[in-house]
């Protein structure tokens, strides 16, 4: 068998291998492993092997990076409760290159296995169970509780492994898929991981918005007044007047997938791999031979809550960096998460015990339609030309607790790329009393409180704009007074380009129509003289709210500025910190690689993108809320000669029917309606 | 034959009617017949018509609005050369029940018959072959003619009417579809209408940046340094790879279309009419029997141009209002512009002599898939519910000279509403000399520079959100300091809500996440306590640059906010006014309609949606442009008591494949890869 590309996911074989290295380096101990994944090698290095790699020189016995095994584990006992460790394993020479016992201040994101002993130890507890008798159910109710990241914590909650669960009650009269989100009941236990043992509960005040911030609910029948909120089809009344809308390919799509992580399409060529913090990533990102990014990427979001009442500011996840991701990814259906053709590619994860465990389709790939792409018609002649425009979806999906959320990198022939977010789920509700109102939130359902919140993303990208000495300019276009000189008719606007010299955070400025665009100022375009470049476009969005001095702030600094850039560095990938479990402050991120201050002109740079969704619940989004899209586009700018689509056939659709083609025999009450 | 409903299209046999009325009242004289076309009717007579109709209760004898047409003639001799008159017919009692003879400061929209007599006068004035001498086009080419609109006209040009032409050069030896546009032709001739004589041929500067805004060029071979630019297949090599995806629907749409005009879908019902102003027009709007817009429609447009150099500024185009419209609607095709199983629908039009013509397929509506919808799965059992996102698309494709625009209203199952607007087309370009560069533009080809320019679009929604009496609410998000009374965490963020009182011109502000909603203040929604309502979400866009004084800003008020409210008034349709063409200034537009400062509570009210897209060229944009994408969003927001597609089956699609599930045979080399 060929050996892994550098930049592949590990395989089980490389997994079981590094956790074999460390087994063997802490004898006598317990370990718990929380990841063992690849740790991606140095871009000096890659960049000559993808040299050789498109120049087709790649042989055996080309020198390869070693590769390399991020290992993240517990080491149990000792002085301490436990220690966390990361260590790098060479996997080849079955040797340990890297170690750190990270500093108790930061926590190693949460994992499965912690989710499980939380949940027991709350079942358990005889303050949780204490507390619980306060609260009547209806008969046939059962609790439900609900793991969350102990987010944006106090001052005085130490340094201490603390983890908070939302508490429902399920009606088990309508089975095990019955919706159990509508009845919440207002608990929060808070467990000590160290200690095993719940140390607190927390009584959020369930009043409305004249009520004091603080105050124990006094109503013990305290779902009494919520409601059935079902979405399971076999609880709802589905409409039955959806007729099938199916995409055929009898041709097979138009990409290949070979050497397992090779992806190439319509000119694009590029590698995707999987990992547990970021999920899906595409690599060597490359338009006709062409390269255009080196790494692309989800690299952070935040969800801060907005409800004022204690302990609901702790309601703040970092869904990729607090550590669930891998396991929260969607194994993907046919026919449900897309249409068409599709590949689906597995995931490797690993246990508690460090061996590798494959999870089935975590990543879909498929080709779409989405509408025309360019058209124009001739008036004098009558000439149509109209082309399609055919996108590459590489998508995957994730469920954190009630809510989930669709990433898809989409590319299109007119080498374009949009990295899409949809959120949709479960909005988080708490328990609201009867008849009252808040202005934290709206109330969805009869006692369901769905509270105001944001999620704030960072798309990273790492360009390679016709190599990797790249600049990144801020483009306005700004009005200009009507003078005799330059605008004697009032009409001229002025572009403005600024180049950015220095590692910063930027924002964006939609009405002075601001562009950023990374150049490569050494090359410039043949026909317009300008750089070669690529543009970044983000959805203007509202940044953090929250209070800057306020802890659900200070943690996530990412989210002070629509775009970063910086100098690459090896290894600095996720724009909220390495460790952003139980934060208090960001380290690590962005903001503390921008403030370096380092020369961004003409040099290897990366972009951080942020953007978000202030999202403040409609009663539609309730039970399960229909999708909100947010797109980032990266499009070329001056980096081709002409219209990469133009030479895309525009030969119509051989699939079409005009509904009175006949295409409706058998439905004769529709088609005489047409 | 049934009677037309209030809201249909005039049909052709009316429209001849309303010309026979027209022409007996103009005896012994020419009349040059521009448009005949529907007034609308009253809102305060379709109203009760409308409840008759929803309640199953209209009969033959059901007391209905008059049929009107408008009808828009020139009267030729007589005192001046001609005199626009604008008449309304009652179609049914075959008078005239309105006239007017329109200032001569206003000038009709420029019909197809002008540009044919436009093209002749330009091809024989002997002024015009006298410039055109000045240049050498290489053996094999020919003069290409093309008509423009005389936008932003100079105070010197007093009230005559006058159109501009660009021209260009087409090499014959690529045949009649070869692309002409890449050999731009420094020449502008200006025909006065009236005179039928060219009275002027501008010639503009052909020079870069750093050369006088004023000069000739010097070069007689003035395209020899430009170069071919094709786009039709025949003469591009087109790409083979692109497999075919195609959209069946084996049980035919899930949509009907009966009584001409009536769409029903997924429990959507509306009326669609076509008119040659607006396009495609969307009446009584109702979701599951209650209404939510009486009529949403593409209003206006204006595309200025930003070179300063004359007369260039007069590059100023209303797509909508300058005329055109109507006879530049494409003809639709089969699996060109969309796919699956269509319903096209024609439009009517008039020639000039008011004779009815139907023009085919000017709509086309269909149904598309758009990803998920929504999904969730429970982490516990696994148990995952995803459904599709299935949409209406009603789409029409207009073809101004160079440019396109493809607008659809697409209706989700969620009881959103989505206005899109793709811009594709050729670029404006003008003549540039060999090497040189100007900051209003990009050389997107040899010797031709497409000039920065902007493209506002206004998008009309006259709601009826559960009734008429409406009220516009503007709602931020606005940061609070942290503090011990409301936000000692410092995570709270107000939501503070503005009624707005009096018609006038509102901004985005999307960092404070500004979201417009139009409420039925009358009406609170059962769980929430809300009152009901829609927002409407258009993209935050730069709005127009040019100096406020300037013409292209004084025509364009419309243009200098995003959005306006206004009380409601019949036949108030069209945002840059109603003659826009050759216009000084937007004359009863949306601008004098804010400007009656009017009381909006509470009333029927009318929301113009203003945005756009500053388009500064790049080379692939060249020589047809990939789509740029707008849309406006026009979603529930507390109208309904749950997500209004909840009840979507989710059962999988049926003619989904993995790529390893035999689709692929006879396609062993891309299957092996796969």
């Amino acid at each position: 068998m060929s050996q892994p590309h550098p930049l592949s996911g590990l395989t089980a074989d490389e997994i079981n291998r590094a956790r074999d290295v460390v087994l063997r380096l802490h004898p006598g101990t317990v370990i718990d492993f929380r990841s063992i994944f690849l740790l991606e090698p140095p871009k000096a290095e890659v960049v000559p092997f993808l040299a050789l790699e498109h120049a087709g020189k790649v042989t055996a016995s080309t020198p390869r990076p070693a590769r390399l095994a991020q290992a993240w584990y517990d080491v149990i006992g000792g002085s301490q409760a436990a220690e966390y460790h990361e260590s790098v394993i060479d996997v080849g020479a079955a040797k340990r290159v890297g170690h750190k016992v990270v500093p108790t201040e930061h926590h190693a994101g949460l994992t499965v296995f912690e989710f499980k002993k939380l949940l027991e130890c709350v079942k358990t507890s005889p303050l949780f169970q204490e507390k619980l008798k306060a609260f009547r159910l209806p008969p046939g109710f059962e609790l439900v509780v609900e793991p969350w990241p102990y987010g944006a914590p106090d001052t005085t909650d130490g340094n201490t492994r603390l983890f908070q669960c939302l508490c429902f009650a399920r009606n088990t009269a309508s089975g095990k898929d019955s919706n159990f989100y509508s009845y919440p009941i207002p608990l929060i236990p808070v467990m000590d991981y160290w200690k095993n043992e719940v140390v607190r509960v927390d009584e959020p005040a369930t009043g409305g918005g004249s009520d004091p911030l603080v105050g124990r609910p006094k109503n013990a029948a305290i779902v009494d007044h919520c409601k059935p909120a079902e979405y399971v089809p076999e609880l709802v009344r589905t409409r039955t007047d959806v007729k099938p809308l199916t995409v055929v390919q009898p041709q097979g799509p138009s990409f290949t997938v070979s050497d397992s992580s090779l992806i190439e399409w319509q000119k694009w060529r590029m590698r995707v791999s999987f990992n547990p913090r970021e999920g899906a990533v595409l690599h060597d990102i490359r338009y006709d031979g062409r390269e255009v990014l080196y790494r692309l990427s989800i690299s952070d979001m935040t969800v801060p809550y907005a409800d004022p009442r204690t302990p609901y500011h702790r309601k703040q996840a970092f869904d990729f960096g607090d550590g669930g991701l891998g396991h929260a990814v969607n194994n993907l259906k046919l026919g449900c998460d897309c249409l068409g053709v599709i590949k689906y590619l597995d995931g490797v994860l690993t246990t508690d015990d460090g061996s590798a465990q494959t999870s089935k389709n975590v990543i879909c790939i498929h080709e779409q339609d989405n509408g025309i792409n360019w058209k124009h018609t001739d008036w004098r002649t009558g000439r149509a030309t109209v082309t399609r425009r055919r996108e590459l979806v590489v998508q995957f999906i994730i469920t954190l607790a009630n809510y989930e959320y669709i990433f898809a990198f989409k590319f299109d022939q007119a080498a374009g790329i949009v990295v899409e977010a949809r959120a949709t789920g479960i909005v988080s509700v708490v328990n609201i009393d009867e008849g009252k109102t808040a202005p934290w939130g709206n109330v969805v359902g009869p006692g369901a409180l769905a509270q105001n919140h944001q999620h704030i993303f960072c798309v990273r990208v790492d360009p390679a704009v016709d190599g990797h000495r790249n600049t990144l300019v801020q483009e306005d276009s700004l009005p200009v007074a009507m003078n005799e000189r330059t605008s004697p008719h009032g009409n001229f606007y002025e572009v403005r380009k600024t180049p950015i010299a220095t590692s910063c955070g930027l924002d964006l400025a939609p009405f002075s129509n601001r562009v950023f665009k990374v150049q490569n100022q050494a090359k410039r375009n043949p026909v317009s003289g300008r750089p070669v470049g690529y543009k970044i476009t983000a959805p203007p969005t509202q940044l953090l709210l929250a209070d800057p001095r306020s802890v659900q702030a200070q943690r996530a600094l990412f989210a002070k500025h629509h775009l970063w850039v910086t100098k690459f560095k090896d290894d600095e990938l996720y724009a909220g910190g390495r460790h952003t479990l139980q934060s208090r402050l960001e380290v690590g991120g962005v903001a503390d690689a921008a403030a370096r201050g380092e020369d961004v002109l003409d040099d290897d740079i990366v972009i951080w993108s942020v953007f978000g969704l202030t999202h403040n619940p409609r009663v539609e989004d309730w039970p399960v809320m229909p999708v909100e899209m947010l797109q980032v586009h990266i499009t070329p700018s001056d980096f081709f000669t002409e219209n990469p689509s133009i030479d895309v056939p525009s030969n119509a659709d051989i699939g079409s029917r005009n509904v009175t083609d006949g295409c409706c025999e058998g439905k004769a009450t529709e088609k005489s309606r047409l």
